[in-house]
C-alpha cells in the first residue's frame, strides 16, 4: 500500500487506523494531498468525495450519528475549512465526534500573502471539543525551511513527532470520551505527492484512552434522592433527542404505567407508549387559550422533572417549565447537563438505563391521579384531531397527517428544520421509524447533506421531509455519487418560510414577505432532472395520495416527492387545529 | 416611518444610516426581526433578502468592493451566522469593510438548550477586524429578564446604552478606517415584532472617527531613499490586486517608458500599458524550463522590488522573488504591508500614487537594458504563443484565448478560482474592462455570489468566467431576485477541477480522478432553467464563436453558456504552451 513520505501525515492516517475511523469525507485540494493520498490509497478506509465542504460536513455528520462512531473530514488550506463550521456547530451541541482534519500551510507562509491561506489553528475555538494544532514536519523539506524559516528547524524532528503523538492522542481522547468535534490541523511543506510503499503502523494507540459506553457511576445519596421520587405526586419525565431503541423495554413499561408520572416525548426521542404524550403543544397549547390558564398550568407543574436526550424542540413546554418550575430538575447523561428551565438541581452522570433503574425500582404512587387527568386531555385532542382533520382542506397540516401514517416500517426519518419538525410533533408516529433532526443548531442549512450521509450504511431506506427553503439551501447535498437508490426526499414547498406566517409579526406587508416569509417560487423538479432523481409533484389530496401509492417502491433512482401546499392557508389552518382542541 | 420599539435595533439602524451605510442584505429569521423590520420600513435602505447566508455574505461582499463603501449583512441567530464566514474571511484578507450584523438570544438562553443559539460573540476572532458585542437591552422587557436573568438589571439601560454606543463606533471606526469587515452581535430577548412610529436618530456620528482616502503621510529618509530608487539598474514593480482607474495615466506612462523598470502585472492589477509585462508566468516559466535557469533569474532578479495591490496570484513569481530575493523591497500601501517574499525593507503608508509621483520625479536610467532585454523575451512569447493558438485543437487554452479577446468593452469582469484567473493570466486584457476575483482567500465557493452582487449597481454589464466547481458550489448564488438581465455566465466545464491534472500529483489512477480532479458529469442546463436563465452551449470552436455572436446582445433574462471542453486534452495543451514559447 502506498502513502506519502510525509511523517505527520503517516501519523495522522495511522491514528484514524488504530482507532478504528473507517470514514473519511475528502474534499478535494492540494494542499491535503500528502493526507488524500494515503487514505485512498489505503483499503482500510471508505473514502468519499463531496466537492462542498458546507455539504462534506452534514454529509460526515449523518454518518456519525448513525454509525454512532468518529467520522474524519478532509479539506485543503484556506476558506475550505470555514465551510464546515455550521456542521461543526451542530456536531457540538449534538455531541457527534467528527474528526476535522484540515491541511495548512507552513506558519511562516501565514498572513503574508499566499494564496488559500487563513488562520486555521483554533478557528473553531468557540464550538470544539478541541484544537490539535500540530507542527510542521521539517525531516521532510530541510532545504526549503533552512531557506525560508530556519527557526523552524531548532525543533528537531524527533520532538516534533512527540508533540504530534500528544496532540492527536488528546484530540481522539476528546472524540471518543466526550464525543465532541475535534480539530486537527496539519501544516505541510511541499513537496507534497511524494509516496513510498508501505504503512506506517507506528502509533501506539494505548496512549489513547477510549472510555466504553458504560455508566460513569456517580456519587449521590441515591437514598434520598429515591425516596423523593417515591413520595412526589407529580413526576414529569421529559425526553430530547434520542437515539431509537436506547431504552429498555421494561422501563419504558414501568414509565407509562406510573400513575404519578406523565412522560412527555418528542418526534426526535423515538420513544413510545401508549400512555406518553408525544405531541406537548396539543397539551400546551390549549392551557395557553384556556382562562383557566394558570390553575391548568398549576395542575400540570411536576414536582420533579426528570430529562434526558439531548435538545428538545417544543418552545411551549420550555416556556412552560421555566414560568412553572418543578421543585426539582434531575437530568441523566453520561457528559452534560444543561440548565434548560433554570431549575437544575441534580446531574446524574450515567445514561438513562442504570438511573431509571435505580429509580423506578421502588415507585409507589397509587395516591397519584397526576397521569390521569392528563390523559383524558390526550383523548379529548386526539378525538378532536382526528374530527378537524376531517374537516379541513388541503394544506400542510393535512399534508403532514398523511405522510407520517404512510411511511414504511422501520424507514429512517430526517426531518428538517423548522416547520417540518414541529408539524411533525403535532402527530403520532409510526414506533419503529428511527427519526433524526438537526436540533443541536437547529439550523436549515444541512439537513439534506446530514440524510443522504446517514442513510450510507443503514440496513433500512431513508426519507427526509423538507421545507423549501430548507431544501434549496442545501441543494448541493444531491451534488454527490452517494445518494441511494432507495432515498427520498418529501418536500413541502409552500413557497418559503411558511413557519414565518405563523409569527407574531405577520402583518401581510410586502416586507413581510419578503424579508420574513421570503416568498419563493422555485420549485425541484429541474434540480432532480440535473442530479438524475426521480421527481413527481402532487398538489391536492388525490394525486398526493397518488403519487405515495408507488412513492417507497424500488427504483432506479433516488425519487423526489414536492407537494404544493397553499402558504396563504397554511398558517391559518395550524392555527385554527389549536383553537379547535381548546 | 416604523421601527421596532428596542433601544439597541434602533442604535444600530441609526448608526448605520449617519455614516451612510445604504445597502443592507438580509436573510430571513425570527430574532432578527427588530433589524430586519427597522431597516426595510425605513426607505433610505436598500434591503436585499438572500435566504443563504453563504450566499448573502459573498453578494454584500461584491457590492461593497464595487461601491468602494462598507455594505451591512443581518441575520439571526445560530449557525445562520456561520455561514457568513468564508466570505469574512476574503473580506478580512482583501480588506472589504462588511459590516455583519447578527441578531442573537439573551445571555442566559445561551448554552441552555434553546434552539439556534450558539456562542455568537467573537466567533469570527481570528478573521474580523473588530467584534462588537452588545449588551441585552433590559429597559424593553423588564419583567421577563427580571425573572429570568435579573443580575442583568444590575446594569442600568443608560449605562448599557452608552456601553453599545462605544461598540458601535469602535466597529464603525474600524470598518471605515482599516477597512475590514466586523462584526456586531446584538442580542435581543422577547417580543421582538413590536414597533413604534417615528425615527430614531440620536447616534451622534461624531463620535465616530471616519478618515478620509488621502495620504495618511510617512516619516521615511526621502532623500536617500529616491536616491537608491534613481542609481538603481534593475527595478521590479508587481502590482497585486488593484482596482481599475485608480493609479494617474501620468506615473502609469513614466513607468512604462522607464528603462530600467519592468512592471509585472496580473489579470487583477487592472492596470495597462503596452510596455508592461502581464503574463509573468509566460516570463518566468521558460526560464524555469531553461538549462540557463539560474543566469537568467540572476538577470531577472531586481535590485529594488517595488510593490502595490492586493495578492499576487501568480506562484511563480512569488517563488522566484523568494529564491532571488531582491535587494530592497518596498511596499506601497495605506494599510498594511506583506511581507510576501521575505525581504521587507520599507513599507510607504501612503497611497501609490502619492508614492510613484515622489520616486518617479528624478528617475535617471539611461544606462540600464533591464526593460530592453526582457522585452525581447516578451516579444518572443507573445509570437510564439500566436503561432501555437493557430495550431493546438479545442481546450481550454483556446477558449480563453477566445473568450478574453470578445468580452465587451467596459464590462466589469469576474473571474471565479482557481484555474480561471490563472488561465487568463495568460493572455492580453482589454484594458477597458475591470477585472475582479476573490483573491483574499482564493477559495471557489463565493466566485458566482460576489460577481452577482457586484453587478447591482455597476453602469456597465457584469460577466462572470468561472470553472465547473466554482459554479457548482455557489449554485445558490442564482436563487435571489437580483440578477440583472445583462447578468453573464461563462462556465468553463471540464468535467471536474482541470487545475489538479497539470499538479504533480497526477498519476492518471482511479483515486486521482475520483479526490483530486473530482470528475464530474454534471451541466448548468436545468440550472438555469430552475432559476430563469437562458442556456447555451458550445462545444468547439464553430459552436463557441457562434454562441458568443449574439451572448452579450440584449436579453429579457441573465445568460449563461458552457462551453464543454475536453479534459484529457487540456492540461497537455497547457502544458505544450510553455513548452512551445521556451
Amino acid at each position: 500500500m502506498k502513502q506519502s513520505v510525509i511523517p505527520s501525515a503517516k501519523m495522522v492516517v495511522a491514528a484514524c487506523k488504530s482507532k478504528g475511523i473507517r470514514d473519511i469525507v475528502i474534499s478535494p485540494g492540494s494542499r491535503n494531498a500528502p493526507l488524500t493520498l494515503s487514505f485512498s490509497k489505503n483499503t482500510f478506509f471508505n473514502c468519499y468525495s463531496i466537492v462542498d465542504e458546507r455539504s462534506a460536513a452534514f454529509f460526515a455528520l449523518g454518518m456519525s450519528q448513525q454509525q454512532k462512531r468518529p467520522v474524519a473530514l478532509v479539506c485543503t488550506s484556506g476558506s475550505a475549512l470555514l465551510n464546515y463550521y455550521p456542521a461543526i456547530a451542530e456536531a457540538f451541541y449534538s455531541t457527534i465526534p467528527l474528526i476535522v482534519i484540515s491541511a495548512d500551510r507552513p506558519p511562516y507562509k501565514i498572513d503574508v500573502g499566499d494564496g488559500q491561506t487563513i488562520r486555521q489553528d483554533n478557528v473553531f475555538q468557540r464550538h470544539i471539543g478541541y484544537s490539535a494544532n500540530l507542527k510542521l514536519d521539517v525531516s521532510h523539506a530541510v532545504g526549503r525551511i533552512e531557506r525560508y524559516a530556519p527557526y523552524l528547524l531548532q525543533t528537531g524532528q524527533s520532538k516534533i513527532e512527540r508533540y504530534n503523538r500528544k496532540e492527536l492522542n488528546q484530540a481522539f481522547n476528546v472524540a471518543f470520551m466526550s464525543k465532541l468535534p475535534v480539530h486537527i490541523n496539519v501544516p505541510f511543506e511541499e513537496p507534497l505527492y511524494d509516496l513510498e510503499e508501505g504503512e506506517h503502523l507506528d502509533f501506539n494507540s494505548a496512549d489513547t484512552k477510549i472510555t466504553s459506553q458504560e455508566p460513569l457511576g456517580f456519587e449521590e445519596d441515591l437514598g434520598s434522592l429515591k425516596q423523593l421520587w417515591r413520595k412526589a405526586g407529580k413526576k414529569m419525565v421529559l425526553v430530547g433527542v434520542n437515539h431509537p431503541n436506547t431504552i429498555e423495554r421494561e422501563l419504558i413499561e414501568r414509565l407509562g404505567n406510573d400513575a404519578s408520572v406523565v412522560v412527555f416525548t418528542e418526534t426526535t426521542s423515538n420513544l413510545h407508549h401508549p400512555n406518553f404524550f408525544p405531541s406537548i403543544d396539543s397539551i400546551i397549547f390549549p392551557i395557553e387559550k384556556s382562562e383557566h390558564q394558570h390553575k391548568l398550568f398549576k395542575e400540570l407543574q411536576p414536582d420533579i422533572l426528570l430529562t434526558f436526550g439531548g435538545l428538545v424542540v417544543s418552545k411551549k413546554v420550555k416556556a412552560f417549565l421555566r414560568n412553572y418550575t418543578p421543585k426539582q430538575h434531575w437530568h441523566i447523561d453520561g457528559m452534560k447537563a444543561l440548565d434548560t428551565y433554570f431549575c437544575l438541581s441534580k446531574h446524574f452522570r450515567t445514561n438513562p438505563n442504570a438511573m431509571l433503574k435505580i429509580l423506578l425500582s421502588e415507585t409507589d404512587n397509587s395516591q397519584s391521579d397526576y397521569f390521569k387527568q392528563w390523559h383524558q386531555v390526550k383523548r379529548n385532542y386526539e378525538r378532536k384531531r382526528a374530527a378537524y382533520l376531517k374537516q379541513i382542506g388541503f394544506s400542510d397540516f393535512l399534508v403532514f397527517d398523511i405522510l407520517l401514517s404512510t411511511i414504511p416500517d422501520k424507514y429512517q426519518v430526517h426531518l428538517a428544520n423548522s416547520s417540518t419538525v414541529r408539524y411533525a410533533q403535532l402527530f403520532d408516529m409510526n414506533p419503529t421509524l428511527g427519526v433524526f433532526c438537526n436540533r443541536g443548531t437547529s439550523g436549515i442549512d444541512g439537513s439534506t447533506s446530514t440524510a443522504v450521509g446517514g442513510a450510507i450504511y443503514d440496513s433500512n431506506p431513508t426519507v427526509l421531509i423538507s421545507g423549501d427553503l430548507s431544501f434549496f439551501y442545501d441543494s448541493n447535498a444531491l451534488w454527490n455519487s452517494y445518494l441511494r437508490k432507495d432515498f427520498r426526499i418529501i418536500i413541502i414547498n409552500n413557497s418559503g418560510g411558511g413557519i414565518f406566517r405563523i409569527l407574531p409579526g405577520n402583518d401581510g406587508s410586502d416586507t413581510f414577505e419578503t424579508y420574513f416569509e421570503t416568498v419563493q417560487s422555485t420549485n425541484a423538479y429541474h434540480l432532480c432532472k440535473q442530479f438524475g432523481l426521480m421527481y413527481k409533484s402532487a398538489n391536492d389530496t388525490t394525486s398526493l395520495r397518488d403519487a405515495l401509492h408507488t412513492f417507497y417502491d424500488e427504483s432506479d433512482y433516488p425519487k423526489v416527492l414536492e407537494i404544493f401546499t397553499p402558504r396563504k392557508i397554511n398558517d391559518k389552518i395550524l392555527l385554527g387545529y389549536f383553537d379547535f382542541i381548546s
